[in-house]
C-alpha cells in the first residue's frame, strides 16, 4: 500500500511531523483502505485509477444477487467502467436495475456499465478465424469500446484460405494492436504476427473437437509461435486480451 | 495367413484334393510362414510383397549385432529396398559388412540398402518449415528415394514469413504428395493443405522448447487443423510419412 | 493469392500491360477476392476449385440461422457438394428451405447438399471395430458418397474377433483406400495397415470409458501404430478422414 | 498380523493360557516381527512364506552396498528365491560375494539368487511384439524360472504381420497362461486375447518414440483391451508381470 | 481361423482329401465364420467356445433397438451367460422381450440372461475400499455370479480404517482369487495384495474430486502398487476384473 | 488394531492369563472390531477417538437413504460431531429425521450433527482469494466450529489488490493456522505464507476457466510455492483442510 | 512490510512525531528493507524472524559462487539456522570457506550451518515406505535438527509388508508430527493417517518406474488420501514438509 | 506478399503499365523475394523491415556451421541486431568470425551482433523471482539493449518476501513495461500486474522441481492470473518477451 501509493505515504508523513495527525492515527489510516467490504466480497474501487483497466466482474459461480450487490456497490463510487462478463440476460435484467444504462452485448455475453466517453485513445483490430470465435471476439470489442478503444472487427480470415487473410491485410497494418482469437490449430497468430509490426495478442479459442481438448491444442500452438512476440492469454479470455490492449494504449498516451 | 494370401490357399487345397500332398502336410505347411526365425527376430522376408513397402529396421533399442543380423536375413531372400532408421554412423559400419552398397543419409541419420532402381513412380514435395527441421524431412526423403520416388526439397518456408512460401507455391502444387515437416506451433500443413489439392502428409517434429512438450504442440495443431484432409503421422516420424507416400503413389500406378 | 492462381495474376499483369486496365484497379482486383463476406462468415466459394474437396459446414457452435445463411451462400455460388457436420435434425429442417433436395444422414448426423453425380472416381471401404463407432463412419461415408466414391461398409471387425477381420480380407484388399475407425485399443488399423498395400485412414473415435480418456488413447495408439504408413485424423473426424481420401483419388485420376 | 498370520495368533494365546509365556512377553513378542532391521531397510524375510512370491530388490536408486546388504540379510534366513531387478553387472559383481551361485541375465537385467528347483508348477508363454521388447520380457522369464515356472519365449509376433502370430497359435494355447509385451501401440494383447481362454498379462513398455510418451501410448491401448478380461501391470514392468502370473500357478496348484 | 481352431482345419482338410468336399468349397468354408452379420454388428456367437467368457454388450452408445438385436441374435445360437454392462432400466425392459429369464442388478446396472447353471467353479471376494464402489463390485460380482463362480462381497473396508480390513482378512485368504474396488488414492490393493498369496485384481474406480481425476490418481496409484503381481483393469471396468477372474479359474479348472 | 490399539491388548492378553476368557474368545474378539455393518457400509463408530477427527460423510454418489442410514448408525454410538459434506438440502431434510439439532450450511452445503460444546481449542483464519472460493471455504469453517475452533473468515483478498491483503495482515498474523482457499492461479498461499510463522494450508478451488483446468493450475502452483512450509490439500476439499487444522491444533493442545 | 511489521512501522510513527527523524527520512527508511543486496540475489536476513524458519538455499540451477556469496551474506547478520538444498560434496567444500562449522548430510545432500542449539521444540517422525525414499526422508531430518526438533527415523515400513508398519504404531503415536515420504503409489500416509491424531505431513518421492510418471502417481495418491487431514508437499520436497512440521511446533510453542 | 508489401505491389503494376517491365518479368519478379537460400535455410533478409525486430537464430539443433553462415548471410544484407539464442561459448567464437563486433552474454547465452545505436526507444523493467530465473532475464535484457531499449533489472524480488517487490514499487511504475520471469508457482506477475498501468509481460521459467513439470506449473499461474491484462510467453522464453515489448515501443513511437 506504501508501495502502491508513495506520494500519499509521504503526505501522510507530513501530517504526523506537522501534529496535524496522531501516529496511531497514522497507522491505523493505513489500514483504511479504498474498498468497500461486502463481506462477501471486498470491491476494489480505486483499482481503475491504480492500473488504468476496467472494473471487471466475472459471472460464472457467483449469483445474480451477488454480482448485483458488487455493481451497486461500484456505481456508488467515482471511476470508470465497469464490466460483467459471461453474463446471461438474467443477470443483465438485475444489473440494470442498479445501473440503468448499462448495455447487453448478447453475442458476446457482457454487461457494460458507465462506458466512458471521449476521444479514441486508439484504434484495436479484432480478428477471428471463423465464426464460431465470435463470442469471445465480442467479449474483447465491448471490453475495448467502453474504454473509448475504437474496434475494427475482422473475421473468418482463418489459415485455411490464405487470400481472405490476404486482402485484409492493410486493415492489419493500419491498427495500433491487433487481437487475434482462434481455435483448432491456433495458427493465426503467427501468420498475422509475420506480417504486421505492431503488438499481436493471441487469444486461444475452445472452439474444436476431439484432441482440440478445449483449446489446449490452440494455446500451445500460440505459445510455440515461431513469430516473435506475440502476447497469449487464456483460452477464452477476451476480456483478458481487450485489457492487454487497453495498457497497451494507456502506456502510449501517456 | 489364409485371409492374407488366398490364392496359395486355394492351391493348397487342390494340391490335397489331387493327393499331391497329405492333409497333414498342408496343415504343416500353413504353419511354415514367410518369416525368417532368428530367435531375437522373425524377420518378416514377404512384407514388402504384401503391403508393397520398404522393410524398415528401426535402430534405438537394438544392439549393432542384431541390426546386423536382421539385415543379413533380409538380404538373404531376395526383396525391395532396406532402411534402417535412426542409425549412427557405427551403426552403419556393421551394417555395410553384410550390405556393401548400402548408403548412409548423415542428416537423416537413414541406412538404405538395396534401394530399387527404375522410373519414378511419382513425385513428392518434403517440405519443412525451419532448418532444424531437416533430419525429419531427410529421412522422408532417403525412404522415398529407395522406393524410386521423385523427391522435391522445399526447406525453411515456415508461416512467420508467409512469401517464403507464396514463391515455392508452384512447386508444391507440382507435387504428386507433399509432405510436410513444423515443429514449434506446427501450423504449416494447415497453410499447404489450403493451397493445394493433392494429399498432405503432416509430421509433427520435437523441435521446440519450453511448452512444445518435445512435439506434443504441433502434433495437436496439425490434427486440429481446419484445412480438410490432412493426414498425420507420429512426432519425428519421417519414414511413416515416406512410407504413406509410397502407400499413395503406388495404389495411384496401380 | 498470386501464389494461389498464378494464371490469374499473368493474365492480369497481362491485362494491365495492354492497358485494359489501370495499374490501380489490377492492385484493387487482387484484393476483390472469391468469397462472400456476410459479416459473421467469409464463405469460400472458390475453396472447392482450389482444393478439390466438398465444402464444409461444422454446426456446433452456430446457429441454426447462422448455418442456413453460409448454406444459402454457397448454394448461389456454382459449386461441388456441400456438407454440414454433426448437423441435428432441426439443422436439417432450416437447411432444406434454401437448399431443396439436400439429404440427411440420421446415423452420421450430416446434411449433403448438392451431391456430385457422375462416374465414380474410386472405390473407399469405411471399416469399424464395433457398432459404437457406426456414427463415424456414416460422417466419412456421406461424405465419399457425396463425391462420387464407391463405399464399402464393413462393420463390427474388431481385433478380439480375428476371424471377423479375416473373413472380409479380399473386400480389404478390393478397395483403393480403406478408412478405419476404431475406438477403445484403436489396435485394427495396425492390423489392417499390415494386411493391404493401399493407404489406410485411421480415425480414432472417442468410444470407450475410464482411461480411454475421449478417444485419446485410441489416438494415441494410431500415432504409434507399428504398420508403417498409416495416416491418422482428428478423434472422431470422419468428415476428415472422407476429405484425405478424396484427396487421394483426386490426386490419383488427375 | 493378526490378520497375517492367524495361526500363530492362536497358538501365542494358548501359549498365554497355559502360562508358557507371560503376557507381557505375548505382547512383546507380537511386535517381534518376521523382518531383519538393517537400518537403511527392513528386510520381509517372511513375505515369501505371506505371499507365495520371491522376494524382489528394485536396484535403481539403491547404492551397490545397500543392495548386497539386502542380498545377505535375505540369504541370511531360509526362503525362497530372491531376484534383483534393473541390475548392472557391477552390482551382480557385488551380490555374487554374499550369494555365490547368484545367476546374471544380461538381457533382462535380472540377478537371481536360491532359484527354486523342482517340478514345474505350470507353463507361461512370453510373448514379444518386437525384438526391442526383449528385455522386459527377459526380465518376466528370468522370475518366473526362478519360481520353477516353465517358460516358451514367443517373440517377435507383432501385430503387423498377422501371419506370424497366428503361427504360433497352438503354443499360445498350449500355455497355462500368457504374458505378452509390446510397445508402440500396444495392440498385441488385445489379439492375444480373443485367441486364447487362459488368463493374458499385458505389459506396456516403452518401446517407441514420439508420442509413445515412454510407454503410456500402450498402457492406455491395454487397459482399453476390447478384449476382456485382460490384466494389465505397470510400464516395463517384467517382474511384476512374472509376479502374477506365478500367483495365478500357485492358486491353482493350491 | 485356421490360427484360432486347428482341429477344425485338419477336419477340413481330411474332407478335402477324401474327396467329401471339393476344394473350393472348403476354401468358401473357411470364410463361413462363426457370426452372425446384422449389418450393424457382427454378432460373435462363438467366442464363449474361443475364450470361455460370458458374452457382453456394452449398452452405452447403442440404441436400445440395437441391444435388443445383439441379444436376441445371441440367444439365437446355442451358448453361454450374455451380460449387458451399464443399462439402464428402459434397456432392461426391451431385452426381456427377447430374453424372459433375464434378471437385472439395479446397482451395477447389468442385465444377465441365460445365467450358467451349475457347481461353483470357485470362489472370488469382491472387495470395496468405500460405499461408493459398490456399482462397480456389483457389475463384477453379477458377471461372476452368471459364470458360476461364487462371490463373497467384502464392502467398505477402505485403508482409513485399517482394523475393518485385519477383520476381514480370512475372507480374503479364503478367495481363489480377489476383485479389489477402490477410488480415491487407490491404495486397497497394496494392502491386500500383501496379505494374501492369491491373484488380486485391482478395479480403479472413478470415485473422488478434484485432482483424482476421474479414476487416473487411483489407476495410476494400482499401477504403482509396490505389492507384486497385482493385475489391473480399466477404470469403473467391473466387468473386466471379473472376466480377468474367470479367465484365472478356469484355467485352474483346465 | 492390535497395532492400534495397545493397551486393550495388553489387557485382553492378562484376561487370558487369569483364565477370565478362552484364548478362543480372545482371538475372536480381536476380530470384534469397533463398527457398524451396515452392508453398503462399515460405519466407523470409534474413528474420533483414533483420530480426534469429526465423522465426515461425503455426500456425492451416495443415495440419499444410504446417507441417512449412515447418520443414524453414527448418533446411534456416542462419539463427537458428524459431517456430511457437499450435501444438498434434499440430503439435509432427510438426515434431520434421524439426528434433529442437524444445521446445515447452504452456501459451504455441509450438514452438522451433533457439534461438539466447549471452550475453543484455538483460532483458524479462513482466507479467501475471491468471492468465488466462499463454498469452499464455509466447507472448511463449519467443519473447524462442529470442533469447537474459533473461525475467523477474511474473504476476498486476492494478490490482484495488495492494499485489501496487508490491510488484514493483523488478522491474519493473530491465527494459530490459516486455510487459504484460492483458485485461477492459486498465488495466495504463497503470500501469505510469507507474512506469517504459523501453519498455513492451502485449498486450491476449481474457480476459473480455460487453462485453469478444473483447480490443476491452483494446485500446482501451491505445490511450488516458493513461500516454504505450506500444506497443500486436494482442490475444492475444504473439509480436509479443516481436518488438518483440526490435527494441528489437537496436537497442540495435548 | 507496514504490513509485515506494525511493530516496527509504529515507532517509526512516533519517531515522526516526536521530531526525531524528518518525514522524508521516515519515508525512505521504509525502503531500506532487512535484506542485502548481492545484485544477484536480495538476502533476505530478516526472514526467519518473520516466519520462524531457517533459511534455505535451493542449489540446483545456482553456481558455486552464488551459493557462497549467498551463505556468506546470511552468515554476516544474526539469525537462525542456513541450510543449502540438493547440495553436491563440491558445494558442501564452497560453502565451508564461509561457514566453517556447516555440517554436510551426504545421503540427505544438505549443509547446514548455523545450527540452533537448545532444548528440543518438539519430536518428529520421519517415516519412509523404502530405503529409496531416504535421501528425501534425511533432506527433512537435517533440516528439522537444524531447527531443534528431535527426529525418529522410521525406515521402510511399506505397505506391501504391513506388519512392519504395525510394528512401530507406538512410534508413530508417541510423535508430534509425522513426515512420510513414498514413492510408487504413495499409499503409506493415508494408513498412517488412519492410525494417528496427530498431523501427517506426506512427502510423494520421485521412486519408482513406468507410470509413476517422476513421482506424479504418489502425488495424486496423497491430495486423495481417505484419511481425512493429510498435508501434502511437493515431490521430493523434504526441506518443505520440514518447514511445514517447525511451523506446527513453533506455533504449539508459542 | 503482394499483401505484406502493397506499395511494392503499385510500384511493379505502373512500372509494367509504363512498359518499364514486361508483364511476364513482373510475374517472376514477384516471385523473387527478400531472402536468401542457403539451401539448409532461407534467410529472411527483409523481416526486420517488415515486423520491426531483431533478426533471431534459435542455436540448438542446429550445426555451428549452419549457425555461422545464417549470421554471414544477415551480414551481408543492410539491417538492425542480430541475435543468437541459447548460444554455447563454442557457437560465439564461430560467429565472431563473420560478426567481429558480436557480443557475447554468458549468462543469457545469447550473441548479439549489429546492436543498434540511437536514443532509447524507452525503458523496460525486467524483473526476477529468484537468482536462478536470471538466465532468462538476461536472454530478455540483452535483446532489448540490442534494439536501443533501456533496461532496469530489478532481480530477486519474489512473492515470499513482500517487502523486497514493495521496496520497489516505484522502479516498477517508472517503466514503459515491465517483463516479468518467474518459476516455481509464478506469482510475481499478478503481484506486479495489480501494482501498476503498463503493459506486463509474464515468461514463466523452468526453475523449480517435482510437480512444476518445467515450467509448467507457472506457465498456467500466468495464464489464470487474477490480474487483468497480462500477456504470456513461452517457458523460459526471454527473447519473445523482448520481442513483444519491442513491438509496444515501436507502436508507441509510430
Amino acid at each position: 500500500m506504501g508501495a502502491v501509493d508513495r506520494a500519499t505515504l509521504e503526505k501522510l508523513m507530513d501530517a504526523v511531523a506537522l501534529g496535524q495527525i496522531t501516529p496511531d492515527e497514522a497507522a491505523q489510516r493505513l489500514e483504511r483502505l479504498p474498498f468497500v467490504d461486502l463481506r462477501y466480497a471486498k470491491v476494489d474501487t480505486h483499482r481503475q485509477l491504480r492500473t488504468g483497466l476496467p472494473e471487471v466482474v466475472y459471472a460464472p459461480g457467483k449469483s445474480t444477487e451477488q454480482i448485483r450487490g458488487i455493481v451497486r456497490a461500484l456505481m456508488a463510487e467515482p471511476g470508470g467502467p465497469i464490466i460483467v462478463t459471461r453474463a446471461s440476460r438474467e443477470v443483465y435484467d438485475a444489473v440494470r436495475v442498479v445501473a440503468k444504462a448499462a448495455i447487453y452485448n448478447e453475442l458476446g455475453r457482457t454487461i457494460v456499465a458507465r462506458a466512458e466517453i471521449g476521444a479514441p485513445i486508439g484504434s484495436v483490430g479484432v480478428v477471428t478465424a471463423g465464426t464460431s470465435d465470435l463470442p469471445v471476439a465480442e467479449e474483447a470489442a465491448s471490453t475495448l469500446e467502453a474504454a473509448t478503444v475504437k474496434v475494427d472487427r475482422i473475421s473468418d480470415v482463418g489459415v485455411a484460405g490464405l487470400h481472405r487473410l490476404l486482402s485484409v491485410s492493410e486493415r492489419l497494418r493500419d491498427a495500433d494492436a491487433l487481437i487475434v482469437a482462434a481455435g483448432m490449430e491456433g495458427a493465426l497468430p503467427s501468420l498475422v504476427g509475420g506480417m504486421v509490426s505492431c503488438p499481436v495478442i493471441a487469444v486461444p479459442t475452445s472452439v474444436g473437437y476431439g484432441s482440440s481438448f478445449g483449446g489446449l491444442a490452440a494455446l500451445l500452438a500460440m505459445l510455440n509461435s515461431c513469430a516473435p512476440g506475440i502476447a497469449v492469454v487464456n483460452i477464452d479470455n477476451g476480456f483478458g486480451a481487450a485489457a492487454l490492449a487497453v495498457r497497451l494504449l494507456r502506456a502510449r498516451a501517456a
